[in-house]
């Protein structure tokens, strides 16, 4: 296993010094930011779809249904997964120098399909206890048809990058008098109370009062 | 222009209730939310990077450093670009059940490239007119080299679908006696404090309070 996740095909060709190729970099935005999109290509046509995301080891894993195209039905194995977040909104004196503050993980490569049927329940149990630690054990368990419905696929980390921007606006010296308003807009994504249905019986789970209060 | 946007290419092949073609939906998730993710394909792998869109009439637009892989470099014009949100998490009695709250918009076609200078400049002061109106008068001209350096791509909005997933967990009757917690987790991006530069002299601009309490 390669230390470094930069290839020929997941080296930034622009803006390096927003790069990161580590492992430890990569690992950390995929495992605090789980909704990600996917891409393939499908008769030529790249399609994009959003998805949800889990790391364990070396492999980043998605699921989806078995009928659904994330599951076959592309060109070829070929697929990227994109995780990012967005943490501001960059208001330079300039529109030039006007960004994002954001990071974002992509990764590229070959997609494996998991079709054991053990393997594929410890894989969604282990995207369970990311989210919702000790939740997994209290839900029946998973039927047959369930699980061959359910299409667990996996993508080696071997090919990717990370990129982050951080900060106020970087912009020329003699653009800080223009008379505009100049910082940034802090974005972040928040947990709401949960809401339990009309069905629910039981008191709140610990795992959503700990995503509510993450950093 | 047709009323739909179904096309053999855009038309769901699984959960069609979830799905939306009418212009209307389309434009409404267009224009609320300019975070975006655009995939192309590159030596026959797809790339998905996010980056912020924004919709003029019957065309969504995008920009980009003119020596970007999203201004040229694909092995054709083929693009996708999914603009979506999560409203939350669904948290039903099994695992199968589990699901995401959300809305998203998939539009797929050829991107065009616009070179004309004065409709590039239109074209980027639509996009600050759509998430700071007023704010792109009181900046600095843009340069010509900077309006050089700056691709803005289009593709028209002709095959495309949007998918909505809304409410409580959908579930078997038989499943609800499971004693675990069932509902929804609500997510939402949040605006938080402007936080000014340490060169700024100007007061904070309506536009920004604006889009702090927006619904």
């Amino acid at each position: 296993m390669n230390d470094t996740l930069m290839t020929d095909e997941s080296r930034l060709r622009r803006e390096h010094h927003k790069g990161h190729y580590d492992r430890e970099t990569v690992y950390r935005i995929l495992d605090e930011n789980p909704f990600c999109h996917l891409a393939f290509v499908q008769q030529g046509q790249p399609v994009v779809i959003p998805t949800m995301q889990w790391r364990v080891g070396d492999m980043v894993y998605w699921h989806g249904s078995s009928k659904s195209r994330i599951a076959h039905g592309s060109d070829s194995a070929k697929v990227c997964l994109t995780a990012s977040r967005i943490d501001g909104l960059v208001l330079a004196r300039s529109a030039f120098e006007h960004t994002v503050n954001f990071e974002s993980v992509v990764v590229i490569g070959e997609a494996q399909r998991f079709e054991d049927t053990a393997q594929k329940t410890a894989l969604l149990e282990s995207f369970f206890d990311h989210l919702f630690p000790g939740r997994w054990d209290a839900l029946r368990a998973m039927t047959a048809s369930e699980l061959k419905a359910t299409a667990v696929m996996g993508l080696p980390l071997h090919s990717a990058s990370a990129k982050i921007r951080r900060g106020p606006p970087n912009e020329p010296e003699e653009d800080r008098a223009t008379p505009v308003w100049g910082g940034v807009l802090p974005i972040a994504m928040q947990f709401g109370k949960p809401l339990p249905d009309e069905f629910n019986q039981m008191p709140e789970p610990g795992y959503l009062a700990r995503l509510r209060t993450k950093p």
